[in-house]
């Protein structure tokens, strides 16, 4: 599904979608487009989610990042409750113009995930014992929780 | 969608699968996740791709990265045929298992983007001009590529 709306055009050419310099965010069936947050100070793949058009509206306006909740079926304004907002920084664009890797700075406690930890990926499968599974997990490289003050 | 294959087990409750330490992933309606790909030199993210099953089963057993093509319906070995094969270093999951962070290296020329750019994410929404769009892109600031010899 592409929006079409003045703010964001629907795609053209292949040509313009790959190599133009507009922006044509591609929605897919849903009316959403996948979003990967990364932490401007260290480069850290913090969370994964989705916007949607409005979405997407509210956080090139405010430049604080906005999410749709496929769960909750509404918008969020991500840290709305628990403070730790995103404060987009550079919103980048994939090739086909269907992902998006927003880059933002973490306020509040530095937190991204629900769970407390910086980054949502704060677990990795653990390779060695087996390559047939079931696979265990592990404590990923995560750096450690900055101080809550 | 959960397997529930020996190898991918169905997800347990909420606190197995954001706490605990067994791989439980979990599969979309359609049997895919999504996947993140980072690269493991610099940090930076390469491209987004979906992975089913069957290719993060590939992907565990081999360490080259795996996915399943959406547009052509079929597996999909990354750099089959370009020879820039994706060396998985690392395979991290966030706190409810449904989405991947795949850190690798990247072989032959260095390039992760079909375009011939080394990350697909080579342009970034200009954020200066206008807050109500439509918007512009700009290059992003994504290294240049390495010397293809």
């Amino acid at each position: 599904m592409t929006t079409g709306s003045a703010i964001f055009p629907p795609q053209a050419s292949r040509a313009e979608v790959e190599g133009g310099m507009l922006f044509m965010p591609k929605f897919d069936a849903e009316g959403l487009i996948p979003a990967i947050v990364s932490d401007s100070e260290t480069g850290q793949v913090l969370m994964f989610a989705w916007m949607n058009a409005v979405a997407l509206e509210r956080t090139l306006a405010t430049r604080t990042a906005h999410f749709w909740s496929r769960s909750r079926r509404k918008l969020w304004l991500k840290g709305e409750e628990s403070g730790n907002v995103l404060h987009v920084e550079d919103i980048r664009v994939d090739c086909d113009q269907d992902v998006l890797l927003v880059v933002a700075r973490l306020a509040g406690a530095g937190v991204a995930c629900h769970t407390g930890a910086r980054s949502c990926f704060y677990r990795a499968v653990d390779l060695q014992p087996s390559a047939e599974g079931p696979f265990a997990l592990k404590p990923s490289g995560t750096k450690p929780l900055p101080p809550t003050s």
